[in-house]
């Protein structure tokens, strides 16, 4: 028995997001890799995946694990064997062989996702399916001072989708960078955990400081009220990539925490 | 009468090239402006595009211009109006008024093209659209000194397509550099005119140095002996780019000419 794991990149525009929903009409990263492995080497696997990534969210390196009991294909082999079998859409750009307890979610500290606004007069066409197109000029200093808000271990309610079902909505948020890279303005938020859309809401609240609908400080009241409906718009999918899933437990440099 | 100069962008991935062939079913860049506009203001134009770009090259800074008679869309407006109606795959993003003389291909002074390789071990699912994969590790300092040998005026005669019909084949290259940026090797080249292929022959050729199969001199006798055969292969269009077209007159920095 080898555990692996894979690291994998995607294309998630024509996908359901990241998790199998058990259905076959519904096309998902996972099922796909999870097909493309059987057709491979004949063997039904259930893939562990670190994040969950919505429909229409991109990954640069997503992580999974993969249990298996076929030995045919030596470890350095599996991706381009994976990648001789998947759609252009996704590929698996790394593959080591892990502990047999290690699980791609539970064990994880740490995900980077980033999100990408095209920030010019007018829409590309060559960017359009990997950032979200704002033609209002923004003031990326702004934003990256409340950026600074959020940063610290908070209770992130007011960024939760109205979906979301879980039991805590207190995170860690060891970073939250903004960087004018060009006509780009690059979000970059590396937490412990995410809340359903929570990336998309952090982008868009920090959207709003950019246009100047609000000072830099808004997003801290935004962050204590602990109401969705005081923050920002979600922002579209396409803008949003995983960037890294870390396995190390992070520093965090920022002292501004909550009572957490 | 207005004479319009547009800057267009897009995603030649969907399209049989810029150039109308008179066939409906073979998509291309220019018809599907044509009929926006046609919608937009019913009235049939003929666009004329500065370079005729192949099927699935991209571009983000073609020019093309627009003679018509209407004028109920302000300047200011008309880069909108378009948009409002292409799809997204095509904008828009630019527009000026010219002098009623004005043509965007006879009056173009030089036009620059990037070719884009992805240089690392697995492919990119987020820039499969747009660049070449190549996973051999590229020397570009050698290709860079490569590209030296292909600056000023000469025959291209070697890096003309095979089904190229122009009566002469030298043309002056103003610039020819290769950048390191990341995972990614970007050639860019600028000159007065292009033969069919001709950018994706040069990228194949210094591909070629790249991957240590020629020294850089060899480039100098490929072009040299005038023959398509002795140079690289024509690289796959999706990772040329149309950066952008030049109507002032260029300078020749470098003096490395043949002697035409």
């Amino acid at each position: 028995m080898r555990n692996l794991k894979l690291t994998v990149a995607y294309d998630g525009t024509c996908y359901h997001g990241f998790q199998d929903q058990g259905v076959d009409s519904l096309p998902t990263i996972q099922r796909t890799l999870e097909k493309a492995w059987e057709r491979l080497v004949d063997e039904r696997v259930r893939l562990n995946g670190a994040g969950r990534t919505d429909a229409g969210v991109h990954a640069e390196g997503q992580v999974v694990n993969l249990r298996t009991g076929v030995d045919s294909i030596p470890d350095a082999r599996i991706p381009h064997a994976f990648n001789s079998l998947l759609p252009r859409d996704i590929a698996v750009v790394g593959c080591e062989r892990v502990a047999d307890s290690f699980h791609a979610r539970y064990d994880c500290h740490s995900k980077v996702y980033a999100y990408t606004i095209l920030n010019r007069a007018f829409p590309s066409p060559l960017e359009r399916l990997y950032t979200h197109f704002v033609h209002d000029d923004l003031d990326a200093q702004a934003m990256e001072a409340a950026a600074k808000f959020l940063v610290g271990r908070h209770d992130f309610k007011a960024f939760a989708g109205s979906n979301s079902k879980v039991r805590s909505t207190v995170r860690t948020l060891y970073s939250c960078a903004v960087e004018q890279v060009g006509i780009r303005v690059i979000i970059t938020v590396e937490a412990d955990g995410f809340l359903y859309n929570m990336v998309r809401a952090i982008a868009g609240t920090l959207l709003s400081v950019g246009k100047g609908e609000h000072a830099p400080d808004w997003v801290g009241c935004v962050l204590e009220s602990r109401k969705r409906t005081n923050a920002g718009p979600t922002l579209p999918a396409k803008g949003l990539v995983l960037r890294r899933v870390r396995y190390e437990p992070p520093i965090l440099l920022d002292t501004r925490s909550g009572p957490y």
